[in-house]
């Protein structure tokens, strides 16, 4: 008898990563909507975040501006879709702000935070309108990259490295 | 001088009907959310809207399935972004609940109910993500059909026939 994985997608639109994180949900849920605090975890090195801005409130703009290596930069805007404190948040790039559509359509993020033995299970699922957009993004490194970035996240809230 | 006109849409990506409504916001906003009334003005005939079941809150999903002449059945999936009672209503097909993305993002509409003179001032923008999906909208009749089915909707209301 197995138990069903936290990770696993719902469908071949997705994409999961989860993580249990030795630190309250209110720490982790805070370095996700902290400007000062996102710009320190949220790429994995030797790429940087740069800039963030959130407006973290149903219907909200978010642009988070990445630097890779060479020094290009990548400004990310999206809108919050859903927002509740400590437990939940999703945003999605299929908006620059409310409700103006994007170039391109391509996730939105559901995050989830909860209390598993007074630690926290940090889920992230992310849905693509398309199965190429799903293979796409696994391909660009989603699995290592949002890994090296919750590692890092940790560690900036004081956590030890995260287990699956 | 010219006042901008109010039907002025504000993209290449956005279509706009505007309507002046002899009835209170709350009627107009009313006939939109409630399905009992709903199914009764939506389709401008020979089409029927058949079904009508809308959960109206942020993230709630919505289901119109609209029948054409030759009995043909087109479910139409969304899911509500913003909600003020009596003043705006914004809803998305981008995804068919909350927060699962669609087979395909096509359009967002941004509905606002405003005070004008004792009447109200309905207008609907709706926002696609491409140039092309604008095009094959008004292509389909946006103006025609949006316009009949105002037409419609005001007659369901006891209110005159809606000026521009």
């Amino acid at each position: 008898m197995t138990t069903p994985s936290p990770a696993a997608p719902a469908s071949d639109r997705e994409l999961v990563l989860t993580r249990l994180i030795d630190a309250p949900r209110e720490k982790v849920f805070k370095a996700w909507t902290t400007p000062e605090l996102l710009v320190q975890w949220f790429t994995p090195k030797p790429w940087q975040t740069v800039r963030a801005e959130v407006d973290v409130r149903p219907g909200g703009a978010s642009l988070v501006v990445m630097r890779g290596p060479d020094g290009t930069e990548f400004p990310n805007r999206g809108v919050y879709l859903e927002v509740v404190p400590n437990k939940r948040l999703v945003f999605t790039d299929a908006f620059t702000e409310a409700w103006k559509p994007s170039e391109k359509p391509f996730m939105t993020g559901v995050l989830t935070f909860e209390d598993e033995g007074g630690k926290t299970r940090y889920t992230a699922r992310v849905l693509h309108w398309t199965v190429a957009d799903r293979e796409a993004h696994e391909k660009m490194g989603f699995h290592e990259g949002w890994g090296k970035a919750t590692d890092q996240l940790a560690e900036l809230i004081g956590a030890p490295r995260p287990t699956a």
